[in-house]
């Protein structure tokens, strides 16, 4: 798979073999992402932070996440497409939003600093 | 941005400048994912399926959408970034998986006679 | 099963009495509610809004349901056990300060005066 | 408030004074909390397990988690009225199969022996 449109592409053609586009709206497909994340979450929810960085050292566990991602990605792509919205761009928007909001010199090593609702940490 | 690399090259670089990397272990990147998924749930939550259709025919609402799949696709592209998952090969194996699972002549157009937990419409 | 704190108790007694309690951390129980509401979300991705309201004649699909949201409740009232939060006081500060913010007069019927973020639909 | 059936009771009123109830689908609702439980998790997803356990000291952070739990059970308890799902049997229930299932002897102290999808740590 080369690139993100090839991916919706082949969705695309898979939802439309089985008629399911009628499916495929996108309040159905956000709960469908929505569920996958969840899976993913639960991958993670026993682990420490410290394990959790190394849980792709585990065949089992390291297979299942990556399983878990590739569903993320695919509800993603597809909710994206059906709603004609190019992710790239999309997220390249948000992170020229994120870096006037968070300058580097404020938030350098330090969640305190941080607006209260997010990105942040009570040290 | 043409590529999820790039997205991914950019999103590390963004970490880095802040020394965010502390904050950003797999457990805590799904949380954030998670979160995002939520807000962009939120959007469509008490729209019928009809209306969420057209969400983007509205400037305000499909702005948020649009947004909202940024930030899920910024935080999913981190936390594969971080785990070494390439994204568009973990979704291209669930594909696979599911062409082989739910084959077209079997479940077209019908989604009752999906497996009972997934992928399916009680009609 | 009599209240909520019973409920509580016994969520409790079912943690020590497995040496679960160090697993049983605010971010821990958080995440694992998380997954099950993603669980609860996916039993009724693929229905119309009006095969939901008839999801319980399911035999089926009902037991599921439901066990999801024994489920999404056990793991809620441990969490708010664990954090100290009397869960029916937290909702009833919450409904006051809806019944504030959405006078019945101004929102009856309509979705469309809602605040544009949330309790919306666009129509 | 004294009980879930009074705050069930009140979430009621509450959508019926609004002519609400055409927006309570279980489909929507489920959306809700799904929402909800996102902005949960998002006030502890740069926290540390430790942090996490002490979040309430710090009063605005436990404000806002209070809040959001508050959120969580008011839809809770709505979506499980709307199902006629009684909520503290549903618990009990999963609560029984959980006894079974896990028992004390063999999971004590060691989240290693787990099922490995749920409840698990890899260590």
């Amino acid at each position: 798979m080369e690139s993100i449109e090839e991916l919706a592409g082949r969705l695309r053609e898979f939802a439309a073999e089985r008629d399911w586009e009628q499916f495929h709206t996108p309040k159905n497909l956000a709960m469908a992402l929505s569920g996958e994340v969840g899976e993913l979450v639960a991958e993670l929810q026993w682990l420490t932070p410290e394990q959790s960085v190394r849980v792709m050292d585990d065949p089992e566990a390291g297979a299942r996440v990556r399983a878990e991602l590739g569903d993320v990605f695919a509800y993603l792509t597809r909710l994206a497409d059906v709603l004609g919205v190019d992710l790239l761009e999309a997220a390249a928007d948000k992170m020229a939003e994120g870096a006037l909001r968070y300058d580097a010199e404020t938030y350098r090593g330090s969640a305190r600093k941080a607006p209260p609702l997010r990105h942040t940490g009570t040290s």
